[in-house]
């Protein structure tokens, strides 16, 4: 008998014959022997109908109250489960962040766990109950609701099973795990059966949307494997895990993409030191997340730089260069291109094969797709592109690593 | 500058709009200088949204969960309230059941008050905030989420005021106050100024709808004055407060009437010791309210015992008789009479006038009107009738003991 941590997302749990669903599975498994801690999202279409509440109200709702507002949609999914449960003869029990022991820090909507305390949790385990989580929430020291922000039903599970030490963690979601590119657009893509914990981080901010990248952090410093798989079917999905000698053989093991990308370019800077360390510091104060860098030395002393950030950023990330350009004098020219996008591959693979990158710049050109930024770390390299080469970047490129 | 409680009910929290308007008398109140302890129940349609998606997994849910369900429709509200203040510039803050520290008994659906720790109140208000309370709930010892039962809003305001010796207790609804009679029967009816607890109790158990009769007990318990009065306009209402001698002038403050009432009648019961005891104690147990009793020997050593209960607990209680009429012997008469009602005269004066009762059967009996039953305690006398004289009774009433 082994204690299993499972969450349900969102189309998990979408409506009440999904919860019966949902409840089948729980039920089959619990009769197999196994302990069950089950974490599970708010009802498809829930949280957006809060958010949608509060923000008739005003554009920027008060965070502690949107977190108390917010934590009702978990707190209403996980009773429902638990009723369902419980009328299917299944003893199961809900529980609210604060039930479970989830102690987080202040910052409301994105708040932090600092810590787990779950007796009450091994109690009702010890009793014979499964236990219902309501994901995505905590409680600060002053027992004020927090909620963990995006993906937070993840992090979670993934939380719970380090501190339960649960022999496994397992994500449902409505794909069959993480692919080696986006079936949509090469059909030849196939899941990936097991993969890395650095290499799920790289994909998850590279465009992979299966898990959020905290998560897959909080996973890889406790050393919980997780297992990502469908809840609509009983396929095995992919094992995310720590990093084997077997994992190098592969080189590339997916190509992904991401089209939200923006590329500003601020123009003719004076050669002075530290201009981009007050550039970057301001941003990241505001909490911008710059991905993609380039500063090229144009002429009669003057630089350019370039970076690539998220398109939901774009206007935040303008207003601040557009105010702080005046600090660095005139003449200086801020420019935006939406039509950017970005193809990365990755593996941990690369650490020990060499020409990797100029395999795939030369499969890109190939193809006659321009390169205009690069950025590599020791198990990606990512190429921004025009966002029209896209489908065929990807394509491309998962042939000739021979990722399938 | 004073300490005021005010409950909010779902009709003056319907949607976003209302709550806008609550907000805003909210506001006035603020500017004027009281300190706010504001108490709010669930958007209107929310908690039977919660119940009925519960009941269409199964009839009967787990209590613990059901009250888990059903307190995430007053935390929504008690968010958008204070996220709706927040942004008018006024300070408010939203709390739990558990944050304003009410503490409860383990009988989920129907929890009792134990004890109120408003450490978090008193200090919240100390540092200037309006205080929005999620009304209907509270937690046990164990920190299990509760809920109070009907009419929970009302006792979370009626309890905090007397936890926090507010100076007032305002309870918002969408009717002017207490009236002498239902105003869609007695088109003379108006609205009562002032009421004495007992009195109001009674109107209460005999049909008034405006509170809850254990939010009524609990103001008089703690000797809190009540005002009931319309959230949709600035009338002033109907204070509920102790009993002054000048009430006494008064002889009936109200007619009231019930008309979801059912009388049950078991015939030719043997005329032994101890059957009455049976019958009833195993209603009591099952949690069955039993009305008027009327018990009347018939021939052969036989007995009839009538008593009327309210239509919800019809099939119940017939279960409950069919089972015991066994233990009595054979030949025993089960009969259920549904279309009666009950007319009721209340008021404190009674007690030192003569004559009242005499006076309330002739009335009915000069407009025809027969009576079935009486049942009378000091201060109220209430007959039951057949449900077609119901509105002709009230009117005959109303007018004979000069209400208007």
């Amino acid at each position: 008998m082994s204690l299993v941590v499972q969450k349900y997302g969102g189309s998990s749990v979408a409506d009440l014959e999904c919860i019966k669903n949902v409840a089948k599975r729980i039920k089959k498994r619990r009769i197999s022997g196994d302990d069950l801690v089950v974490v599970v999202s708010a009802l498809k279409g829930t949280t957006d109908h809060l958010i949608d509440m509060a923000t008739q109200i005003c554009p920027i709702p008060d965070p502690r109250e949107m977190d108390l507002l917010m934590s009702t949609g978990e707190l209403i999914s996980s009773a429902l489960m638990s009723i369902t449960l419980n009328n299917m003869g299944i003893k199961a029990i809900s529980m609210t962040g604060k039930q479970v022991g989830i102690v987080t820090t202040d910052a409301h909507t994105r708040a932090r766990i600092m810590d787990i305390q779950p007796d009450r949790v091994l109690q009702a385990l010890a009793e014979g109950y499964i236990i219902i989580v309501a994901g995505f929430q905590g409680v600060t020291s002053k027992e004020d609701i927090t909620t963990l922000g995006r993906g937070g039903s993840d992090l979670t599970a993934v939380a719970l099973s380090a501190a339960l030490k649960a022999e496994s963690c397992e994500i449902y979601t409505d794909v069959d795990g993480v692919y080696t590119a986006d079936p949509r657009i090469v059909p030849t893509a196939h899941k990936i059966d097991v993969i890395s914990f650095d290499e799920m981080l790289e994909m998850a901010s590279l465009g992979a949307k299966v898990m959020q990248a905290r998560s897959i952090e909080c996973a890889k410093n406790h050393q919980v494997p997780v297992h990502v798989r469908s809840s609509f079917n009983e396929h095995k999905g992919t094992l995310i895990t720590k990093e084997s000698p077997e994992m190098e053989k592969v080189i590339v093991r997916a190509v992904t993409h991401k089209k939200d990308e923006v590329r500003i370019t601020i123009a003719k800077l004076p050669d002075i030191p530290g201009i981009a360390g007050k550039i970057f510091g301001t941003l990241s104060e505001a909490e911008i997340n710059v991905d993609v860098i380039v500063q090229s030395s144009s002429k009669n002393g003057k630089n350019d730089i370039s970076f690539t950030i998220s398109q939901a950023d774009r206007e935040k990330t303008l207003q601040i260069v557009e105010k702080i350009k005046g600090e660095f004098g005139k003449g200086i020219e801020v420019g935006c291109q939406d039509d950017i996008a970005k193809v990365s591959i990755v593996g941990v693979g690369m650490r020990s094969h060499a020409g990797v990158a100029a395999k795939m710049f030369e499969t890109l050109g190939k193809s006659g797709i321009n390169i205009e930024m690069i950025s590599t770390s020791e198990i990606k390299i990512s190429c921004i592109i025009f966002e029209k080469d896209v489908e065929k970047a990807v394509q491309v490129l998962h042939d000739a690593f021979e990722v399938s």
